[in-house]
C-alpha cells in the first residue's frame, strides 16, 4: 500500500532537482536532494502536472481556480453539506527538501485511495487541495498565497496583480504555466481542513515519536532594532571612551536566549527566542563596529508570554542607552498572533492515531502552515511526521518512510471520521 | 609663520577631493571634504608634483627613490654626517581626511623654512621625506611599502612587482607618473627620524592637550575565529535543543571587551581589545546561526600584556565548545610585535615642547606609521596632533590650525636640536 504513495514521492522528488539520481538510490541526507521550484517555474509546473494526473487516477475531479489552487474532489453520498478538506502546497524554497509541502497533497490522494480500497462511502464531498505559493519563494510579498484567497484575507486582484522576484504577476505567470483558473473557491463550502506536514523541527525525532498532533501555531513576533555607536579606530581608541555597538548588540543578543530559555522552563512551554540577523557595520577588524543593525524573532502558542518576552527584549533594548552611551531604536513589532486548532479535529485525530497503533505527541507548530490560514473558515489540524535531525528547508530534509506511512494512516482514519458526519 | 604652512595644506587639501570648495570655507566636520588619493593615482600624483614645489621652493634638493619616495635635502655644515629624517606619507585611503600622512610632509617643509628663517645652520643634513604607500589602500599586500624598503624590510625588486587593485605594478604605476627614481637609498644614512602625524584617537582632544610625544608604537595582533553551530529553524527548535552560533560568539565579544577594559585599569595602560568584524551565516531572522566568522584585534605597547589577553580571549574560544555544543576553529594569531620609540628623541621633543610653551603628554601609538619601521634604522620620535572627536581615515577628520601650528614649532625645536650635532 505505501508503494503506491512512495512512488508518487519519489516521482515528485526528481521535478526540479539538479542531480538525475532519485532520493532512493541517495539515500537520506544527501546534499544534491535539493529541489527548488518556487510558485510558476517549470518545474512547479511540471509537479502541478503530475499531481493533477494522480488526482485524475484516483477518481478525483480535478478543479483550479483563479489563482491557481488546485483541488480534487471525491463525492460524498451527502453532496450539498460542506466538504472535508486535506491538502497542502507543492512550490517549494530554494534548494529545499522534496517534502515540504508536497507530502501533504499526495499524502491527501493517498488517503482518497485508501478510503475507495476500503469501499468506504464518505458522507460529506472530500477535496483534496494543492495550494499556490505557500513559501513566498518566487511571490516575497506573501507567503501562503494561496490559502490567503481562499480564506478571504487576499482579495483575488490583489493577489493576481503581485510580481514575482522577475518582475512578472502571478496573473502572467499562472495564465503562462497553464493554472489560471475561472473560479473562486467558497469558503463557506468548507467544514473541516487537515494539513499533514514535516515537522520542520526536532521533537518528534527527538522523542522518538512518528506522530505530532498540533494543537496551537504559534505567533510570531519579528523586531529590528539598530544600535549606533561611534565606529572608531580600534587602536587609538581607549576602552573607556568607547561606544561600541557590538557589544550592546552581544548583550541583547545574550539576553534574548536566556529569557526565552527562562521562560520556556518556568512556564514549560515552547516558547522560544532567536536573533538570526545580525549586521555589523562598517564590518573591518581595525574598526570600532559604529552599527549593528539586529533581527529577533519571538514565538510562543501563548500571546501573553510572546508579548511579555517581546516586551523584555524591547526594554533591556531601551536600557542598553543608559548603560552604553549609545543610541538604539526599536522598530514596532510585526506580530503574528498564535492560533489554536480544532479541538474536535484534534481528538479525532488522536482516536484515529490510538486506532492505528502510532506513537504521537502533542505539540505546537512553530513554523506557519496553510493550516493557519484554514483556521478562519473551518475546523481545522495539523498532523506532523518527524524531520530527521529536525532538518528542513534543506536539501538534509528527510522523513523516514515508515513515519509516513503511519501519518498517513492517521490521517486516512482522521479523513473517515470526519467525513463520516 | 603659520599662514604659509596652512596655505600649502588648504592648497593640498583641495587635491583629490570630490567638492570643489576649499576646507577653509567649509569649516570643519563636513562630510564632503573627504580625500582620494591612493598610491599612483592622478590625485596622488599631482600631490606629489606639488610637494616637489614646495620641497624646491624651500630650497631643498629633491631626489626620488627607485620606489618612488621622495626626499628633499638640506645640506648640513658637516654634511658627511647622517641625517636627520622628518616626514610622512601622501597617500590617502578612499575618502579620507587631508592632514593624515600629507601633514607630517607639509609640516617637514615648515620646519626646514623656519631653520632658514632663524639663520639656523644645521650640522647635520636634513632630509624631508614623503613615502609610498604608506596606507595600502591601493598596493593592499604591503602597508607603509616605501619606508619598507628604504628599511631593508621589503626588497626592491618585490615592491616593484606588487601589483595595486587595478591589477598594475608599483614599477609600472610609478614610471607612469614619473615617480620611477634611479637610486636607493642608503639605510645607513639616517641618524634620527621623527614624523609629526594625527593622533587618529580621541586621547589629546579629551585632555586638550596640543601634542602627544609618542613612547611607543603598540603591537597587534589579529586573531581570526570561526564558531559552528546548528542553523536550524528558528520556530521550531526549542530552546534547549539549539546550538547557537551566535549566541555563543556574543559571549567572545563580551569577554574581550570586558577584560581589555580590565587589563587597561588593573596595568594602567593602553591596551585595547576589539571585536571589529562579525559575519552571521546565513543571517536570516528566521534562521537560528549556523555559523559565526569572527575577528579580533589585540594591542598594547607591553607584549606580555598583548600575549596575555590574545591566550585568555583564544582559552574562552576553546571553553565555548564544551559549554554549548558547538565547534570552534581558531586561526594561529597574526602578530606585530610594540616597539619602543627612542629615549633620546623622546627627551629632545620633550625639552622642545616644553621651551615652546606647548601642553603636552606623552602616549602610544595604537596606529601603525612609517616611523614604525624607521626604528630599525634610525633613533625615532612621533608627535601627535589632535584629532577633533578622535576622528580619521573619514571626511571628518579635522586638526585645530592652532594645534598644528604648535606641533610644527615642536618638531622645528627637535630638529634643530638633533642636527645641530
Amino acid at each position: 500500500m505505501i508503494n503506491r504513495l512512495k512512488e508518487d514521492l519519489i516521482r515528485s522528488s526528481a521535478i526540479g532537482r539538479v542531480s538525475n539520481r532519485s532520493v532512493e538510490s541517495y539515500g537520506q541526507l544527501n546534499s544534491k536532494m535539493g529541489v527548488t521550484r518556487p510558485e510558476g517555474s517549470p518545474a512547479n509546473k511540471t509537479l502541478r502536472d503530475f499531481t493533477v494526473k494522480r488526482m485524475q487516477a484516483a477518481g478525483l475531479l480535478v478543479r483550479i481556480d483563479c489563482v491557481g489552487n488546485i483541488f480534487g474532489k471525491k463525492d460524498g453520498f451527502r453532496n450539498h453539506e460542506k466538504a472535508v478538506m486535506i491538502g497542502s502546497h507543492l512550490d517549494s524554497v530554494m534548494n529545499g527538501g522534496h517534502l515540504d509541502g508536497a507530502l501533504g497533497v499526495f499524502a491527501g490522494i493517498e488517503a482518497v485511495r485508501r478510503l475507495r480500497d476500503d469501499d468506504f462511502q464518505n458522507q460529506r464531498p472530500i477535496e483534496v487541495a494543492a495550494f499556490t505559493g505557500e513559501e513566498g519563494s518566487a511571490f516575497v510579498v506573501g507567503t501562503m498565497l494561496g490559502s490567503a484567497v481562499l480564506t478571504g484575507k487576499m482579495r483575488v486582484d490583489e493577489a493576481l496583480s503581485t510580481k514575482n522576484t522577475a518582475g512578472r504577476t502571478l496573473d502572467y505567470v499562472l495564465t503562462e504555466i497553464g493554472y489560471k483558473g475561472g473560479f473562486e473557491y467558497c469558503a463557506d463550502d468548507v467544514d473541516a481542513f487537515m494539513e499533514l506536514h514535516i515537522e520542520q523541527g526536532p521533537v518528534l525525532d527527538n522523542d522518538d515519536m512518528s506522530v505530532g498532533i498540533v494543537e496551537h501555531i504559534t505567533g510570531i513576533t519579528w523586531l529590528k532594532s539598530i544600535i549606533t555607536g561611534v565606529g572608531n579606530h580600534a587602536g587609538t581608541t581607549p576602552m573607556h571612551m568607547r561606544q561600541d555597538a557590538l557589544v550592546a548588540a552581544a548583550d541583547a543578543v545574550r539576553f534574548l536566549y536566556r529569557r526565552a530559555q527562562e521562560m520556556a522552563i518556568s512556564l514549560n512551554s515552547s516558547i522560544v527566542g532567536t536573533t538570526g540577523h545580525l549586521n555589523v557595520i562598517p564590518n573591518n577588524m581595525n574598526v570600532i563596529p559604529g552599527m549593528v543593525e539586529l533581527g529577533f524573532d519571538i514565538r510562543d502558542s501563548s500571546l501573553d508570554s510572546m508579548q511579555q518576552l517581546t516586551d523584555e527584549i524591547i526594554s533591556f533594548l531601551n536600557g542598553l542607552k543608559r548603560e552604553n552611551g549609545i543610541d538604539v531604536q526599536v522598530e514596532s513589532p510585526d506580530m503574528q498572533v498564535p492560533v489554536k486548532l480544532s479541538e474536535e479535529v484534534i481528538r479525532t485525530i488522536e482516536k484515529s492515531a490510538v486506532q492505528a497503533g502510532v506513537s504521537f505527541r502533542k505539540m505546537a507548530s512553530g513554523a506557519v502552515h496553510d493550516a493557519r490560514n484554514m483556521t478562519s473558515i473551518a475546523r481545522t489540524g495539523m498532523i506532523f511526521v518527524p524531520s530527521v535531525n529536525g532538518v528542513s528547508h534543506s536539501p538534509m530534509e528527510w522523513t523516514e518512510w515508515d513515519d509516513i506511512e503511519k501519518g498517513v494512516s492517521v490521517l486516512t482514519g482522521a479523513l473517515k471520521a470526519l467525513s463520516a458526519c
